[in-house]
């Protein structure tokens, strides 16, 4: 089942707003793009580069013509946004957001969007470059999309959205918004939490020239999403800090198990240590 | 300056030895390569996919007829081998290594090469994969590889090994044994085990195919290298400890650090913290 829609409203140009209205426009699935941003060079940009058709003016205007709305501002400004979009958006447009974090979102949609109407969504397609200029077609080609639907959310929203991922080239997978966050805890925002401590205390240790010299493949993997955008990841791991601390916790005890057995010199331990891990992510293809 | 040579042993056929040969090989830098392991079937199948020329029978034949003499085993195997190879290898003959820690070897081969023809060479393109099977040419190609001369080896030995790794592509980069052991345990060594203790994280709190449901970049990227060699890693952190313990413990402090701002919603320091790593990792091109 394609799913076609008249015309979007894109609230957040961005690199997943942005690939996701290029995808839809490539395919012929949706005929206008009106986007809204607070950086209005961002707006000209997408316009010049074909990735909206319109630079929103009204709001209200938009949501009254709009049957698909795309909201894809960081977490924060979507908590702030939402009411307004409930208010406006037509009954029988789907309203899908493609945040990081789901609970407060979809918590917050549930009381919000009387005709249930509001799918939320989490396509996981990060990459350690950010906003409209890194947008490309073909994004969530093979990736994961959760799609996080509330209790009374209506059957053919969830249809739809299921529809549209699918037609982008998505992975969906279908989840409650709690078991959705306390997996991504542990499958992105720890690991991107690790990285980040890697490359800070790399950089208090080394020059970065210096670093550079003595630096193998494992480093640059290891480190890569690190350099992704600071304000996006604060305003995640506050969304969901119950979660993610309990996994930071894990992983200290982790670490200093390892730790002591290194400095004790103790070999079988340590080979374990590194054979379990060697052995699970052979296995995580 | 090509370096050529008539006839190499090479001890251990793994990924890198195995690799450097067919380089060696295909550049037509030497003639023939006799190849030894303690394990036969990775001897036939170097053979059969003519990584090497010939499988070692003695030891001491090879040596006398060798003017390039690699020594690509596991530490640990390397530390024990180097007296029987000090004592039997022709004293013209360029003798290297390509061990992932220096300090031990480089001090002990200062000892025991009267000849000082023995180099110190670690080049950095170590894969999450291993063995002969895994070898390939160009492996070292734009790859670092850090030679470490110890106070007495000849000029003419480091200028040997120079044009060596030069001609199959590496970035050749000279430091003290010393210095790199220290760069490499915040290069290399720290990463690896932050990507283990992660993957092991992961794998207590999630069955894998749970995890793999919700599965980004970011995971993969950053535990891929988890997947490496446990052997050869738990003879790397026991060659490195004092440097390795040292840095786990600045890890320890500034992981401490960022989850006690995200636990007090300390939104500006998590927001520094991000900040500061993106800033630097960016410049790490």
């Amino acid at each position: 089942m394609k799913q076609h829609f008249d015309h979007a409203t894109l609230i957040g140009v961005g690199l997943i707003g942005g690939s996701l209205a290029r995808d839809l426009r490539r395919l012929g699935l949706v005929r206008g793009v009106t986007g809204f941003s607070r950086t209005p060079a961002n707006l000209r940009y997408a316009l010049n580069h074909k990735v909206i058709t319109h630079i929103g003016g009204s709001l209200k205007r938009e949501l009254e013509r709009s049957d698909l709305v795309i909201l894809a501002e960081p977490v924060e400004a979507l908590l702030k946004r939402l009411p307004v979009v409930a208010r406006l958006a037509r009954p029988n447009a789907l309203v899908i957001d493609v945040g990081s974090t789901k609970g407060a979102i979809v918590d917050r949609a549930e009381r919000l969007f009387k005709a249930s109407n509001f799918v939320g969504c989490h396509p996981m397609a990060g990459r350690e470059v950010s906003g409209v200029r890194a947008s490309l077609l073909g994004l969530f080609k093979g990736k994961t999309t959760v799609i996080t639907p509330g209790k009374g959310t209506r059957r053919a929203m969830i249809a739809r959205a299921r529809a549209l991922w699918t037609a982008v080239g998505a992975r969906v997978v279908v989840m409650s918004a709690k078991e959705h966050d306390q997996r991504v805890a542990l499958s992105s925002h720890l690991p991107q939490l690790i990285a980040s401590t890697l490359m800070n205390v790399a950089a208090r240790q080394a020059r970065l020239k210096d670093l550079a010299r003595c630096l193998g493949n494992g480093f640059r993997d290891t480190t890569r999403i690190a350099a992704s955008d600071a304000g996006m990841w604060r305003e995640i791991f506050s969304q969901n800090r119950r979660h993610l601390v309990a996994l930071i916790a894990a992983f200290q005890t982790q670490l200093a198990r390892v730790k002591t057995a290194i400095e004790q010199k103790n070999n079988a331990t340590v080979f374990d240590f590194m054979q379990t891990a060697a052995n699970h992510r052979r296995r995580l293809k």
